[in-house]
C-alpha cells in the first residue's frame, strides 16, 4: 500500500519512491510474469509470422466517461490499431506521463481499469515506463500505449486495396464515441445517454478474417479521431476511386443524430473507439455482415456504400446519397477541431 | 511545406491538418517504406529469434541541451533499454504529444534530430502518433518511444544474475548527463563545458557480447533515472548480493564533480544517457574492458567494483570505499527529486 495520497514529484525520480509506486500501484494490478521481471527491455517469445506494430498516445477530456476512461480506451485503441491490420494482439507497452498532484485514487482506477482491458482483449503488458511533470505542466494523464501482434502469411490488407466494386461495411451506429465526450464536457443534462462505444475489436476482426477467402477484405480500418468520413476518405485517396455511402443505410443512434443537430456537428465526423469500417469484394459482403452480427459487438453491422470507378479527374471522393435523394461530397475532417477526443 | 508557424489544436484532429503535418513535416524527415504506408499498424519482418520490446517517456527540460535534444535522447534511451538485454534494436515507435502554439520550427528540428539519431543507432521508425493538447495542458513537446529488437538463442542476461566475485564496469564517465541538464537549468555562466553523454550503446554492447562467452556477462544496465548508485541497489536486490565500489575507480568528470559540490549533488545518483553497467565472471572482465574501450563511446571504461556475499540480515546493500579508506552505505535515490531530467 502506497502512504501518498497523491503523485509527488520524486514518485518519477526512477528512485525508492518511483519503485514504490510501482510495486505498490502497479504491479499489483497490471503485473504478470513478463512485466515484473522489471528488466529494461521485456523478453518475449513470439510464434512464427510476420508482426505488426504500432503506437497510440491518449489525452483524452475527461479521463472518466460514460462507457469507459482513459484506461480502458488506451488498450482498446492499440489493440483495434492491430486488429485492423489482422493481426493478433499479444504484447502492450504503457507508457505514463503524470501530473504532479495527481489523485492516486485517480490513478488506481486507470490502472485497474487498464487490467481489465487487457485481460478482455487477451493482451499481456510486457513493458511500461512512468514519469512526473511538475503541476501544470500536463492535464493529469498521458497515456502511451505501443502494441505487437502477430499476422498470419495470407493476410495481406492494405488501405490502397479498395475497388470499383467492393462493399463497405461499417461493424455498428457511428459517432457514439465522440458524442458521448463532448456531451460529457458541454455540461448538459442527457450526458449519461449516450456511452462510448470504445471495446476490442480483435475478436470481432478474427471472425471477419476467417469466415472470408484471404484477398476477399481489401482493408480494415478503425474510424478513430476523425470519422466515418476521413476513413473513408483516405481509402479512396490511397486506392484511387471514389466511394459511395447511403446515408439511410448508415446506422446512427437517435441520441447521438439529437446531440449532433443541438451542438451543429455531423456524425459522420464523430470519432469511434469499437467499431470498424470493412472494404469486401462485393460477393464476400454478406460473409463479412453475418460474421460481424455473430459478434455481441457487430449486431448493428450494416452495408453502407460501395466502391466507385473515379468520374472526374480532381481526384478521387467521398459522396453521399442523402435520405432524400440529393448527393453530396463528405470531405476530410477540416472544420472545427474536436481536441482530445482520444 | 507548411504554412502555419505554430501547432494548432487543428493539427490534432485526425483530418486534413493533420495529414499536411504528417506530410510536410514529418514524413520528410522519418520517413521510410514502412512508416510512409501510414496504416494503423506497421507491418514488419523480424529474422527469427526472440523478442526484447520496452518503452519510454520523454520529459525532459529544457528541451534542448549541450550535447543533444529531446528527440535524439528519445532515440537513445529506448535504443539503450534494448541493447541492455543484448538484443540488436530493429523498430522504433513515436509517440508525440505537442502544446498548442509549439514553434514549428522547433518540432522541425526535433524530428531531424530524431532521424539522425535512428539512423545512426541503425533503427528504423516504422510507427508514429501526433497529439495536440491545449495551451497549458502540457509543456511543449513529451516523446514516447517504444521498441523492438531480437535477441540470439544464447543471450540471457539478467539483474538477477550478479554472483560474488564478478566485477563491475562502468563504461566511462558518470553524472553527465545529469550535471549538464541541471546546469543547463541553473542558468549558471559555464553551462557549455558540460555535455549530455547522450548515445546509443547498441553498437558498444554487441561488441561486449561478441567478446565474451555468453554467461560470462550476468546483466548490462544504463544507469539513467536514479544514477550508478540506483542501478547498483536494483542489481544487488535483485541478485542478493552486496556490491562494493571504489571511490577511486569510478570515472567523474572533474567538471561534474565541480557542479556536484556547487550544487550540494552526488554523481553516484546523477543521471546518464550514454552509458552502462556490466556485471561479469571476474576472469572475463578484463576482456569486457577491451571491448568497452575499442569502441568511441567507452574509451573511458573502468572495472570499478565487485560483486559480494551479503554480510548482514538487514537485505543486500552497496557499499562505497572512499578514497581516504573509509566506507559508507549507497542507498538508492530518496533525496530531492531531480525532475524531468529524461
Amino acid at each position: 500500500m502506497l502512504r501518498e495520497k497523491r503523485i509527488l514529484l520524486d514518485h518519477g525520480s526512477g528512485g525508492l519512491a518511483t519503485k514504490k509506486l510501482i510495486e505498490g500501484l502497479f504491479l499489483r494490478r497490471i503485473g504478470n510474469p513478463v512485466l515484473s521481471r522489471m528488466e529494461d527491455s521485456a523478453v518475449v517469445d513470439l510464434p512464427p509470422g510476420r508482426l505488426a506494430f504500432t503506437t497510440d498516445s491518449f489525452v483524452i477530456d475527461p479521463i472518466f466517461f460514460p462507457g469507459g476512461d482513459i484506461g480502458s480506451l488506451s488498450v482498446h485503441g492499440t489493440v483495434n490499431d492491430l486488429a485492423m491490420q489482422g493481426a493478433s494482439p499479444l504484447f502492450l507497452s504503457l507508457g505514463l506521463i503524470l501530473e504532479e498532484g495527481l489523485d492516486m485514487d485517480l490513478l488506481e482506477k486507470v490502472a485497474d481499469s487498464i487490467s481489465r482491458a487487457a485481460k478482455e482483449a487477451g493482451i499481456v503488458i510486457a513493458a511500461a515506463d512512468t514519469k512526473v511533470v511538475g503541476k501544470g505542466q500536463a492535464d493529469k494523464i498521458f497515456i502511451n500505449t505501443s502494441g505487437i501482434g502477430t499476422l498470419s502469411s495470407v493476410t495481406s490488407l492494405g488501405v490502397e486495396k479498395a475497388r470499383p466494386g467492393d462493399k463497405v461495411i461499417v461493424s455498428g451506429f457511428i459517432g457514439d464515441h465522440g458524442a458521448c465526450v463532448l456531451l460529457a464536457r458541454s455540461g448538459l443534462p442527457f450526458e449519461a445517454r449516450i456511452k462510448s462505444d470504445s471495446a476490442p475489436l480483435n475478436h470481432l476482426c478474427k471472425r471477419i478474417l476467417a469466415a472470408t477467402r484471404p484477398s476477399d477484405v481489401r482493408l480494415m480500418r478503425d474510424p478513430t479521431r476523425g470519422g466515418l468520413a476521413t476513413v473513408l476518405n483516405e481509402i479512396a485517396d490511397a486506392s484511387k476511386t471514389d466511394i459511395e455511402i447511403l446515408e439511410e443505410s448508415i446506422p446512427v443512434r437517435p441520441e447521438v443524430q439529437g446531440v449532433c443537430e443541438l451542438l451543429g456537428l455531423d456524425p459522420l465526423y464523430l470519432a469511434n473507439e469499437g467499431k470498424c469500417v470493412v472494404v469486401a469484394d462485393q460477393e464476400a459482403a454478406p460473409a463479412v455482415l453475418e460474421a460481424m452480427k455473430q459478434d455481441g459487438l457487430g449486431k448493428d453491422a450494416a452495408i453502407i456504400g460501395e466502391v466507385k470507378a473515379p468520374v472526374d479527374q480532381q481526384g478521387p471522393k467521398v459522396v453521399l446519397r442523402t435520405k432524400i435523394g440529393g448527393e453530396r461530397i463528405v470531405p476530410m475532417l477540416t472544420g472545427e477541431p474536436l481536441p482530445r477526443i482520444c
